[in-house]
């Protein structure tokens, strides 16, 4: 072989490795059916979504600043303020007045000014009180305006005000103080010397205007699960009303069904032997009731949703467009999620549509149980939605927001991905028919939604607050409760209030409501209410006149006033309810969304009690009135701590205006009686644990909106079913590995910088 | 360079080559990450399950030649069986009694004998009659037993049964030669010479037993698209009762809100002009109203579920297992999707679940519409459970099963892929708590759900039957209702019937009513109901007696009798309910199972119509009986066409016996009031209008079961919650594309061979 044949061998050879490397090179960068399609461009961009938005950091700060150099007054950082200090409890968005809104998005009006409503404690003041201020022009504010009066009618007390990080700590030393004297009796019920105790608080806190004198259950506290289903059977009253943290005193102690003075008393009767004592081992982390901690190796991975060819929808700011829908979104670090001008195929259908409280109301044969009544509102339902788990609470695709709040302290706070949005494969047709008479054809679409999500943990309980996105036109709202439940010490006659589900815990019987604002314009801000239900008449057959029959036919009701539009809880809704624009289909019939809801509620308190105007809104399934700007929520944050000078009652909204042809707001309660068994440990479990309402489009258009949709599906007889021209079904999806980003949660980094949360 | 060097160099470039080679050859055959796990084997394939198994193809073929052979009468295939004729009807497998199974299943008892239900239609009888015979045992015939008036106390007379395919023929023929006697109206009125119009049967057919006489509606027909919601106005009346067609006649015709004797007198009239003719020209097939021919081009490819590994359940002949699930599952042609032995973690459940009945109920100003109540079952709600369309149906990767039905026919007929079986990540935590205070941790569950699902289309609607098995230990049934709407021309008063969803169309109101059986052995075959409800006790405080509070607290009660668990479809439902057993979970209550309902059914009837006990199920939400061998069904077939003295009325079921200890069945109706809406063109959608219900353990295990799920996730503070090895979350999931087969679908072939279907 000469050197030539050899050279031209070598050639050939490093152009043979040029082309294998080009090949391998170029096999991952070859243009790819797997490229993410950026999503039709729906949204316009043009930011008028922000005129919802919630404040930003740096408007927080703003405020903050603003409030600091203009009150006049020393305030103290919340996370440290005394009672008898002032402090700045919170800072959110004041959403401008809906005409100005309207004005600005649709008639071309000026943007409103942005400004924030700060709430302050003012204790460090003669008369004591808690004051709200409206705050602008953001992002450099030039003024603060006292809007308490407005608002509220007079100023509100001090007393009103929620329990502070602080105050919970400093009650947890008088408490730790007042253990030290029961350390006999300590060691003997719970291997314990008080400080290793889970102290949790329980609302409301007396029986009167005035009163913050609360029940306190303590727990075993083992670490890395909830402690809320270990009780000791030890509960502690405790008045912390005193603007001087000194003057604060334990008021009784409860064990095991007896009441004692103090703990020192406690002790005595130990000592004496007087006492029965229910002796309980500190539990060990691993076999503790309430572990989730897997018990199985990993197995075999499950269904998994990915997009193939990326995101369907679109996010820009607080704004999402995904097939013909454009929702506004943001979150009330007190009640939680809210939407805003939720349009369809660009007729705004909801002005406002927001979560307003969450109650939970329990019963126990033990005092703090039984005294229950949280208002999660008052405890905030947007500052405890904390980070999501990416694959387990939304889909691992999902897209995750940030959301912001400032709340007892000057710093503001960050819930890193706390809200998801995606779109959701229900695998169930939205509509299907297959013709198998006349002629064969088959048609039908997949029910694809898009799901906004965010999960508050408010102490115990996980509320998941879902809403939904149809392309049929619907808009379906959700809730479902999970996380641990809240139990009471097991003792005497505790299964009248629940049932036993550990060797000394009582799962105690509550009733969960949440209540919901929805401002609906449908075609329009000036709509009405129509009923329509069924009856059967007895008539002679019209053929022959010699038979009788029972033929169905419709009542159609128009409600005209706020009191025919407020049902009770326990009387049957009629089976349809619309919201009614003066304008008709191309059929004739007024252009409406129906309302229908889901939901089993218990009677959230008898008529008799003194706190309940402060829950009123829960008299009623659906109250209809005319949307006021004075009446923007059925509840407020001071209703927790004085519900028996309800600062809002939302019974008051009621007043049998007129309502048809008006700007009306639908206020629905959804909730249901849960009664927790054993099967409630570790976890309620969503199943069968949800409620909601769904809007759904009524005569509103001229036929469903979802012919529309792009992923619709038809083929018959005629056409080759598996032609992927005809039939996008028969199309191979693009072989696409689901490209998934790393796993990442920092919501534990995120809570240390936070301050301590509403238990202690 | 020399020769050496450059040989140097070739060999290197060689092996370098060979490299490359092996690279680009192995990277498709490495050992695949993506390699489909087989699922951990939970099913013993000891054909178990078989002893409930639907009948084979084969085996209906040999009961089938046995009839043929030993019956000693001549049968007249039923596709061709004048009214004159003996004919086979159907043959359904005959499930053994429940406790010559249970002593096989668990005892170590004989299998019982492998039996069909041979239903015989003998017209061709001095006295004709419908006979039932049991046929055994299976494979090879050697007996039948007339059970007939074991079953229903008497002999079933012959105008009870269904109308068959040929008599709707018979009757379309009538129909066609009457309509050639108002050719110059129905050019005028609808463009047509008669031929071209679709004919829909309406049911029942009378006002009194022994009547066969139906309306038929009649309708514009354009090829690939639902005539439903075409109506030309005109309704006749034909009596089909006399075994003679010759003797049939056409008794009555309706015109846009007039009745005529004859099509004669209609065409005189239009002549004399004194008809108001609607004139409605032919629709043309891109247009018409209900169309679902996609009217964009196809977008961008939606969220897609695969299973990374391959299924995690496994489907042995007609057995399903999936992480402690074991359910055997059938379909009865008649009265569709049945289960059997649902069994928990070893544990039965459920002897049997399976539907009953539905029922469409409607009004209208039309005749047709007003007299219609349809029955679906004896139409045939398993028989018309037509193949699922892959992808949208259920998902694409979905399990798909053939069920295989002997009706109307000697030759047995398949719906292919007519069941499918899949499991659904439902994009919802199971259960999930963070934890905020005192330890930092997270846990958790992802929904994922077993779903079985079968499709029936009954004319122009279509029900999608759900069963869904959770990690929870629940199981869910549901049932949504879409496909085409029924409708009446659209004339005078029409929407006191419903809603005008088209130019001449009117959408009539109706209810639909499903029934089920849920035969439920909870720990053992005896078992107890028990409600739960809530109260308030106005109390003192317990600690000061100086206040009182409203206390919730808790009303158990146990029912003792039938009559006391019939609970009326008003009413409302105690708000637990639940099945019990005399033995104790760990913490003393009774392992139990809760029923939990979700349904708006309107009123079934009046109680005061002639045709109320044929559909006396539906005056119950829920009832509990002592379980019968000879209570197998809460309906029957011959209730339909003879519903005035039906052969089965379930409100005989209630006589008040004791239901303390016994073997119970729960018996579910579920349902809601549909007012047509414009919305409901093309199709029904499915939000909204799905109803069903929960069977929950209730203090049944002594814990949540799904904790011991391999799928639970939890991650604490201190650990490393990127770290694959504790966190399944992050385990990079395999990059796997998913692997999915060509879409196949053969349900129009199929049904080319089959008998007309239940219209015309």
């Amino acid at each position: 072989m000469n050197v030539k044949t050899v050279l031209v061998l070598l050639v050939l050879a490093l152009a043979t490795i040029f082309a294998l490397v080009c090949v391998l090179l170029t096999r991952g960068r070859a243009p790819s059916p797997c490229q993410h399609q950026p999503p039709a461009q729906e949204d316009t961009g043009d930011g008028q979504s922000l005129v919802f938005a919630d404040l930003t950091p740096e408007e927080m700060v703003q405020v903050v600043r603003y409030l600091q150099g203009h009150l006049g007054v020393q305030l103290v950082d919340a996370s440290r303020a005394k009672p008898s200090d002032s402090c700045i409890a919170s800072v959110d968005v004041q959403v401008p007045a809906k005409a100005e809104v309207l004005q600005f998005l649709d008639k071309g009006g000026a943007r409103p000014p942005r400004e924030a409503l700060a709430v302050l404690y003012f204790g460090n003041q003669p008369d004591p009180n808690v004051t709200e201020y409206v705050v602008g022009p953001l992002p450099t504010p030039a003024y603060h305006r006292d809007v308490t009066v407005q608002k509220y009618g007079g100023k509100v007390p001090y007393h009103r005000r929620h329990v502070t990080g602080k105050e919970y700590m400093d009650i947890n030393a008088l408490i730790q103080r007042e253990l030290r004297k029961a350390r006999r009796f300590l060691a003997a019920c719970c291997e314990s010397d008080g400080t290793d105790l889970a102290i949790l608080t329980t609302a409301p806190r007396g029986f009167k205007s005035g009163d913050r004198t609360t029940w306190f259950v303590l727990f075993h506290n083992v670490a890395g699960t909830g402690y809320y289903l270990s009780p000791v059977g030890l509960e502690v009253l405790v008045e912390h009303g005193d603007l001087h943290v000194s003057q604060w005193q334990l008021r009784k102690v409860f064990y095991n069904g007896q009441y004692f003075p103090s703990t020192g008393d406690l002790e005595n009767a130990f000592v004496a032997n007087m006492l029965e004592v229910v002796r309980i081992k500190k539990p060990l982390a691993e076999v503790v009731l309430g572990s989730m901690r897997p018990r199985r190796p990993p197995g075999s991975m499950g269904p998994l949703q990915y997009e193939p060819l990326g995101p369907r929808y679109s996010v820009r700011d607080n704004h999402v467009t995904f097939q013909g829908w454009s929702i506004t979104f943001g979150m009330s670090p007190n009640s939680g999620p809210r939407l805003f001008d939720i349009r369809f195929r660009g007729e705004r259908i909801i002005y406002e549509l927001s979560l307003q409280e969450a109650l939970a109301l329990y019963g126990s044969n033990c005092p703090g149980g039984m005294s229950t009544r949280y208002l999660d509102g008052s405890f905030g339902i947007g500052r405890f939605a904390y980070e999501l788990v990416r694959g387990l609470d939304c889909p691992y695709t999902a897209t995750y927001m940030d959301q912001h709040y400032l709340a007892e302290s000057e710093t503001p706070k960050t819930n890193q991905n706390s809200l998801c949005i995606f779109e959701h494969d229900a695998a169930l047709p939205l509509r299907r028919h297959f013709s198998d008479s006349q002629s064969l054809y088959y048609g039908g679409l997949r029910k694809n939604t898009l799901v906004i999500r965010a999960i508050s943990t408010l102490i115990n309980y996980d509320y998941i607050w879902d809403f939904m996105f149809h392309s049929s036109g619907a808009v379906e709202v959700r809730v479902h409760a999970t996380g641990y439940i809240s139990s009471s010490f097991f003792y005497g006659q505790g299964t009248d209030y629940g049932n036993r589900v550990g060797p000394h815990t009582l799962g105690t019987m509550h009733l969960h409501h949440m209540h919901y604002k929805v401002d609906l314009d449908v075609d329009g801000q000036l709509n009405s209410v129509e009923t329509q239900d069924m009856s059967y008449e007895l008539v002679k057959d019209p053929w022959s006149m010699q038979n009788t029959m029972e033929r169905l036919y419709l009542r159609r009701e128009r409600l005209e006033r706020e009191d025919e539009a407020a049902f009770p809880l326990q009387a049957p809704l009629p089976r349809y309810l619309s919201f009614t624009s003066p304008k008709p289909n191309k059929w004739g019939h007024p252009r409406s969304y129906r309302l229908q809801i889901t939901s089993s509620a218990g009677e959230h308190l008898p008529a008799s009690s003194s706190m309940e105007r402060a829950i009123s809104w829960g008299r009623y399934q659906l109250a209809v009135t005319r949307r006021k700007e004075e009446e923007p929520t059925s509840t407020s944050i001071y209703n927790q701590n004085d519900p028996w000078t309800p600062t809002v009652a939302f019974a008051d909204f009621i007043n049998n205006e007129t309502i048809t042809n008006e700007d009306l707001v639908a206020w629905v309660s959804v909730g249901f009686l849960h009664i927790p068994h054993a099967e409630d440990v570790p976890n309620t479990v969503t199943v069968g644990n949800g409620v909601g309402f769904f809007l759904r489009p009524y005569n509103y258009f001229d036929e469903d909106p979802s012919v529309d949709s792009p992923d619709s599906i038809y083929f018959s007889e005629a056409q080759d079913v598996g032609a992927c021209g005809t039939n996008q079904l028969a199309c191979p999806p693009p072989s696409c590995a689901p490209h998934l980003p790393r796993f990442r949660y920092g919501g534990f980094l995120n809570l240390s910088l936070a301050p301590p949360p509403n238990g202690l």
